[in-house]
């Protein structure tokens, strides 16, 4: 798994036991994963179907790091299933994982569409390719 | 199922489909879960343990009202599992459900903490026992 | 009057003095205000044209939980007249009351359009009357 | 009347009629007058008690700039009355106008505390008159 | 230099260090060297190009009160070049200053076009011109 | 230089021009040196100092995803200066680059404090000399 994504959790980050917002967590794992598969798969039009059952496992505080990790586990014809971690950068102590992410990908109807992807595709070798 | 809390879809809550962004409304579900729990535990220190999966049914455009239902499954020592479904108001259309959300009472130190619920309580039941 | 919607106050909400911030309360209000007309019209179009006085009778801390209850006054012909309290959930303290919001109903056009309401509706009425 | 603060409406202040969401402007005012006493009355703790009627003329669309003016209508022990317009930067119409606004000065209790403040004050006098 | 906006330093402005976050004051002087600039050159669609270096001087803290001032240096054919400072209302102090903002005046089509601008206008005197 | 965290590009991040709006990159900026040096010298009390000039070379629209890349130039005493670049996540096209930011660690009372760091460090490596 790679870990892109870095947050610094700020005061608008917590909840009120003063640990980070679950409900923050959750969209930042969702933008995650979405940015994720628009490269993978170079369509913006890429939506979030499913997620599989989420674990809190330990929380952050202000002032920590918690950095997000995508995983690409299977390319369907028009989906892209995804497992996700997230964890805090200075202990790697693991915050949540998410097994399964579901991701579809659409046309400009609204409707999915194939994506003709069927392996991670690193953007450098895309361009090494079309030169 | 008691729905409540109402969200008016705008532009900073769609995704680059046009369409609601996920991990808008998990940030919404948790915290209307964080609220429901705060009210019925009477206590301000409750966080997000687990959710279970989630399958986005359907979706919301622009202007669009979203309703959250929640509703309580089970009081454990110092739990509380609840149940949740977010719905367009206007159809009654289904967005998305969660089977089980599970909320923990926190004490002053952070660690779990019983609660001495056992079933749903109506603010206005407590008012009245306390005259 | 009917409570639906609730806030859970955040940092993010409140003003200087540790207590919510009026600004944020009137930004709720006129939300609510919004999306409660939109169900009652089947309107999108929907602005506010007119509060009357506001009183802040109390306030709230964070971590407070507060709902937003509005009541339908009277529906012009392309207007809709509504009442406002905002009270504390836990204590149902009065927060804030608006005697008169005044929403007006627009076209296409942007100018305001009759809405032919003359009642409050509820959402499963309606469906129930279109099977 | 004096305006200073000036803002740039954003897709993010928005309705759904697209023109400037009432509520945004709500909060922008009552921030303006908060941070015009707090200058005046020297102090951070000071919160709004009251607003008259509010009437909304005109509005603004994506990429307008407004600017709120303020004036002190009436210093009483505790409280600073004030009067607020906003208008459309560039055309110089009136979008909202609000007769009285009615600040608190507050002591470190959060109870209403004497400012002893009788007329409005320029900082570089105030600076002036310290050397 | 003219001092316009002001802004009140809130929770969410601050960093880990309990001082205003200078990415936040950045994004300020970003948008008032970009309504500066729409005003001036009465064209919604204007850009910032360049910054020259900045020197954080002094910070703020939460309550407090900024203000932000912006000067026109030159105007090029397309280009309108400001000067910005930023300073704590209540003690005059500056907190940062940055020297050179170069602004870009853009056609429909998103290229440089000519503003046709020779000096700082007041919005009053256009007004008083046109009647 | 190594590019971590990515962004996509929301409604909420556009100017009237349509393309990112340059003050929402700046804090994007600062904030992602903030983070990197918060890992680097273990400290969450650190705050930007300086930063040398700032061309912005392209912009990005919506549903763009952007990565932000850190380089560790200097360790001084109780500084770090870092080199950024912002590029476009599809195309590697640059989008803005700032030479150097100057990044200042402080100790509990908010002045300069030495800290003790001369070189880049990996934090899987810090965990194995823990062990």
């Amino acid at each position: 798994m790679r870990f892109h994504t870095r947050k610094w959790v700020k005061p608008e980050d917590l909840n009120a036991n003063g640990t980070l917002f679950g409900g923050r967590l959750l969209a930042w794992i969702d933008e995650e994963a979405a940015l994720y598969s628009i490269i993978q798969l170079e369509n913006k039009k890429v939506v979030t179907k499913y997620m599989s059952e989420i674990n809190f496992m330990s929380s952050a505080v202000e002032g920590d790091i918690v950095e997000i990790g995508i995983e690409a586990l299977k390319f369907g014809a028009s989906s892209l299933v995804l497992s996700c971690e997230v964890r805090n950068k200075m202990t790697r102590e693991t915050i949540v994982t998410v097994d399964q992410i579901v991701m579809v990908n659409l046309g400009k109807d609204g409707q999915p569409l194939p994506h003709n992807k069927t392996k991670v595709e690193f953007v450098k070798d895309r361009l090494a390719n079309k030169s």
